[in-house]
């Protein structure tokens, strides 16, 4: 059910035949009585930003962040598509803002897919209709929605928080092209809970931060990284705090969710530096770690190979001293004063042998700490992204 | 012949038991009388450095850059090894400087394989006598030494460059763990010019900008990195334009060598970067796009996918206008102004299925440019790295 879990939303999902393969392929998710809704977005830092991104920066901009619907198609990206492509997605929030009767820019619109072919305008217009006149607070609802918006995703990723008084649904995607900042994907709170958008903005800001920007599967950044929030406003009135605890909790379940569906991926690992000089250093060193494609086959190969962590946190433009650092795998230290230390053998192939590992590198040279989760570098991940998608 | 063809020079190759799997893992290139020889080395910027690039710098510090041997095993990379491994390096000069009748600091040692593990200094004392007892002036001589430096390496990789005057040849190891700063490899250069230290140096360490150090095959910077030059004077003496165009050709050839045998690739791609703001935006942009695991494995599938390099460039932190860029692969233009542009896909099909591609980056905002040359990514790579190594 997710997103349809809070109170005053609908959803509906169709095949518009966007995707070449067929299936469902558009997603709606909009406010039950259709009247706007407080809303906030976060978007992907690439300068290359998807026409729909740029779209939605300037439809809140101009509704004061009041939305009443998001739009999301998959198997197109409509992403180096020029004015053409901004055009698609500005027609697409005109018919679905016709449908419901409200103002064009208080429609939102996201496209995930492949990169540089232009999104047909025929296929939405023929298809909106359709979406729109589906849409329905049912459990089928709910998941056509959450099916429409995956593309090599293998499950829909969904979630609930039940807070104090409010309650938080997410639905999302992402497989692959998955980094901060953001951590590439689409995904879509909602709430019942009564707050404006400047008290929403702050709230998926930080939860973002410390969570989808806390992530990365391939260290490539999106076109299209959108996260947006509508709240209905049906329950208690939330304070900024409470909200970013709630969307920080919702973010972090999708975000862990994404990295065990990564493209070709078999482990989830979570990469914990600590005893960095700053926090700043603390995260370029996890995430150093992260996107090293060495580090990423031996997970593959549940090999610790703490050799190659060393490397490249020597190699982070952190500040490093490799007499200091300690590496453990899931408690089993291997690696003490930059030198390898006996250890249980055994206890260690177990810890690799799981789906989920953590591993944290102590650098014992001040407070900093940060974690970032990943997965690992498989010959599936090369086979899934080399050929036209 | 290579590192021979330079008047002034001896090289021998053994087994010393050090690689696992057997064969020759111990070199030597020496001078012929034993006399220290001008030389000059630039090393890894990885702060976690191996032991033998520690006791290199100590020992050219030391000898005033007058060095007699250069000793290189493979098997072990005597890196993460602390104190221990310092030991091991130092005991390694002391035995071949006595072996050669020279002071230990005119010794220099590298060492490549897998960072973690000690170096065993008894297998080491026991190949030491047979290494330099061995060493000649013979073709077989050569090639011995080669190989002894070669890891997961298909062939050894070898240049000799004829300059006005004098010669330059050159050995080199490098399959993976493959990115500046430097590119993650040794190479060996001999010379038979005559030039004092404090030129070989500002020539050598241009010659490796212009060619080791544009060249990444998995972004992944070795603690082990080491050029080493040393120049015989027997030939004619040199200016320092000389050496360095010298050098640099000598460089450039072993790195484009390096590439093509990169672990795992099937593909050369040269990503040339125009047009930026200024050359170092336009080197951050091509390494950025050379480092994308998505981009790598659209190139392994022969596949342009010209919105992959977009989204790159649009998140490479450089100034860059999605409406600007225009994209070619080997002079076939696929994106122009930012979006997909009609063009002869037969052609484009026979650019992709060759060996060696270029990739041109049009970015239309300035004078900078730069190049970058990397390999494809690939199952290979992975399952190559998978395992302990």
């Amino acid at each position: 059910m997710s997103v349809l879990v809070p109170r005053g939303f609908v959803a509906s999902g169709v095949a518009a035949g966007i995707k070449a393969e067929g299936g469902l392929d558009l997603a709606l998710v909009a406010s039950e009585s259709s009247r706007p809704l407080a809303s906030a977005g976060v978007f992907t830092a690439n300068l290359a930003a998807a026409a729909p991104v740029q779209v939605c920066r300037q439809h809140l901009v101009r509704s004061g962040g009041m939305t009443a619907a998001v739009v999301v198609n998959s198997g197109c990206a409509n992403a180096a598509t020029g004015a053409q492509g901004i055009d698609t997605a500005e027609r697409t929030c005109e018919l679905a803002a016709a449908g419901l009767a409200v103002a064009s820019e208080q429609v939102l619109v996201c496209s995930t897919g492949t990169i540089g072919p232009q999104l047909d305008p025929a296929k939405l217009a023929a298809a909106l209709p359709g979406l729109i006149g589906s849409r329905g607070r049912s459990e089928a609802c709910a998941v056509a929605a959450a099916q429409a918006m995956l593309t090599t995703d293998t499950a829909p990723k969904q979630v609930v928080i039940h807070s104090e008084g409010f309650v938080v649904g997410g639905t999302a995607k992402g497989a692959a092209m998955l980094a901060p900042n953001m951590a590439t994907m689409l995904a879509l709170l909602t709430t019942d809970a009564a707050a404006p958008p400047d008290v929403l903005r702050p709230a998926l800001l930080a939860a973002v931060r410390g969570s989808f920007n806390e992530m990365t599967v391939d260290g490539c950044m999106s076109t299209n990284d959108s996260v947006i929030v509508l709240a209905s406003g049906l329950g208690r009135e939330a304070s900024e705090d409470a909200l970013t605890e709630a969307f920080g909790a919702a973010c972090a379940d999708l975000a862990e969710q994404m990295v065990a569906d990564a493209e070709g991926g078999t482990k989830v690992v979570r990469v914990v530096v600590t005893g960095a000089l700053d926090s700043d250093s603390a995260r370029r060193g996890a995430r150093r770690v992260c996107e090293s494609q060495l580090v990423k086959s031996s997970w593959y190969g549940e090999d610790a190979n703490w050799g190659r962590l060393v490397s490249e946190l020597g190699s982070a433009g952190i500040a490093f001293d490799p007499a200091c650092v300690e590496i453990s795998y899931g408690g089993v230290t291997v690696c003490r004063d930059g030198v390898a230390v006996d250890h249980d053998a055994a206890a260690l192939a177990a810890v690799l042998a799981a789906k989920r590992i953590e591993v944290v590198c102590e650098l014992n040279l001040g407070p900093g700490s940060a974690s970032m989760l990943s997965a690992d570098l498989t010959p599936a991940y090369v086979e899934l992204n080399m050929g036209r998608s």
